[in-house]
């Protein structure tokens, strides 16, 4: 017989786990691809969450609840295979083929240095969110978010203009009471905002305000976004909606690179590691945002500083 | 947000776990229904370990092994499956259809009281192995064999004769190299096979020898299978084929019932459990087979007499 490894199978390699949760078309793809980017692909494994749906669509068409429900979900899988990954283990997730509805043959999911799970519900258990390293959510305003999802759905998935807002009013309660609270889990909460009285729409790259909560250990800002640099990016003091106190980094959809490359820099050099600034943050359209190049460069401080303490302590430190 | 209960999700409850494991056609599936139908189909869940084939049958086509062989199959993902279940967690199970040989959509399986693995591999390792509370192995004479695989992948599986040969030819250095050596690690060795001299075929009640080793508990077989009964059931003490120690029951496929049906009820009281002797034993094809029947009931004593130690322990006792 072959000789075959005991179990756990792997030699106590740990990736560091990222959650990016939010709805439906706001942002989590992009911002997903920018970090494997970023990293490279060799180096990220990522995962939507949402492949832990329940039911097909033909099932989910006979049922009182959308997508966005946890009972439309094996939330207790998806927690399972959660905790395994953490641990540097390999799942074989399920599939959900988003082109035509159905559940398919799973795939095997092999932990990398990262390993980042977006979708709709990766925050909305403790279970779950215990898995994670750092954790963020995207909140777009709701104006923003039905225009990215219209056009995405008309666009990528073939539905008509009228089904997409249909379908948004559908959700609308089940939003509410499951995707939105999860907000409040997150360690990093961006909002993409175009400022309309400055002429920027929801097309343009947008304007953005990331909230950095003390719930993690961030990037030293306070040393880094100072007033020098206020045209393009500015740090305040804020509360949250709940009252309870945040970061509050601005950064203007505007900002022309020769101001934010410093910054990006400045955060680099606080990490302190062997490798360059990768050279493609922040792309989106063949464009540069500066906001989506500062969000990526946060969560990418969470991930090499991670890097080394997600893994086990060595035997000598036992 | 709704309660979710913390990781795990179970409330402690573990399941009776066993493991069936041969070669294709040894009549593992027979053996499982029959427990499924004695217990209940509500106590009984069970798996067939061939699910966790890595590539469909066209993929499969164009690799120099056959579905018998481990790196066909995601092993470490069955033994990762096997160890939540023994912990009385729920699994998504990868479903390998046989009919059209496709990866299909996986399929929740909850724990029961008892947990049935049968297929090619559930004690290729020392991972998969360490899951379960008894393990059989089933040990068909090659020539039963093969005339049982003929029959069964002709009638229901839609196969030519000259092409389940091939196939039998095909698989058998990989039966040699990864299934027969399993044999050494069951507590229980069955071997269903017609006395030729006696007028019996492999279309026949077949007689069996039953191999117990003393790597588990089993049923007290001394006290209860003795002379009086030789004429339907005898126990001799043997050495098996690696010269180990075992109990070899002999069980004459056409006992009548009044012979088998008091050892049964002794095998049965020695138990001392709270519910009747299952009526249904050893039924195949619509007829009683004794040899059956006792490989079913000294399977169900491991089963009942495990339902208690399976359990975490009492608060009070830990």
């Amino acid at each position: 017989m072959a000789f075959r490894p005991a179990y756990p199978p792997q030699g106590g390699f740990r990736p560091v786990m990222l959650a990016i949760a939010g709805d439906s078309a706001a942002g989590k793809t992009t911002l997903t691809r920018g970090l494997v980017e970023a990293l490279g692909r060799e180096r990220v494994v990522s995962l939507c969450v949402d492949d832990y749906h329940r039911y097909d669509r033909t099932e989910r068409a006979e049922k009182p609840f959308t997508a966005l429900h946890p009972d439309c979900n094996y939330v207790e899988i998806m927690e399972q295979h959660l905790h395994l990954l953490a641990m540097g283990q390999t799942v074989l997730k399920p599939v959900y083929n988003h082109g035509n509805g159905m559940l398919e043959r799973p795939v095997l999911i092999e932990p990398r240095e990262l390993c980042i799970a977006e979708g709709l519900l990766p925050l909305y258990t403790k279970a779950a969110r215990s898995c994670f390293d750092a954790t963020v959510y995207l909140d777009p305003p709701e104006g923003v978010r039905r225009v990215w999802k219209i056009k995405r759905d008309t666009g990528k998935r073939g539905y008509a203009e009228e089904q997409v807002l249909a379908e948004l009013d559908r959700r609308e309660p089940e939003s509410a009471e499951f995707i939105r609270p999860q907000r409040a889990h997150a360690d990093i909460v961006v909002r993409f905002d175009p400022i309309e009285g400055r002429g920027e729409s929801a097309q343009h790259l947008p304007s953005a305000t990331i909230l950095l909560r003390p719930t993690a250990p961030h990037a030293d800002v306070v040393a880094i976004i100072t007033d020098d640099v206020k045209k393009a990016v500015h740090l305040k003091l804020i509360r949250d909606e709940d009252g309870k106190p945040v970061d509050a980094i601005h950064v203007h959809g505007y900002a022309p690179p020769e101001l934010t490359r410093p910054i990006e820099e400045a955060i680099w050099a606080d990490l302190d590691v062997d490798e360059p600034l990768p050279s493609n943050l922040g792309m989106l359209d063949g464009e540069h945002s500066p906001s989506l190049a500062l969000t990526q460069l946060l969560l990418l401080h969470h991930v090499l500083r991670n890097r080394g303490s997600a893994r086990p302590m060595p035997e000598e430190n036992k």
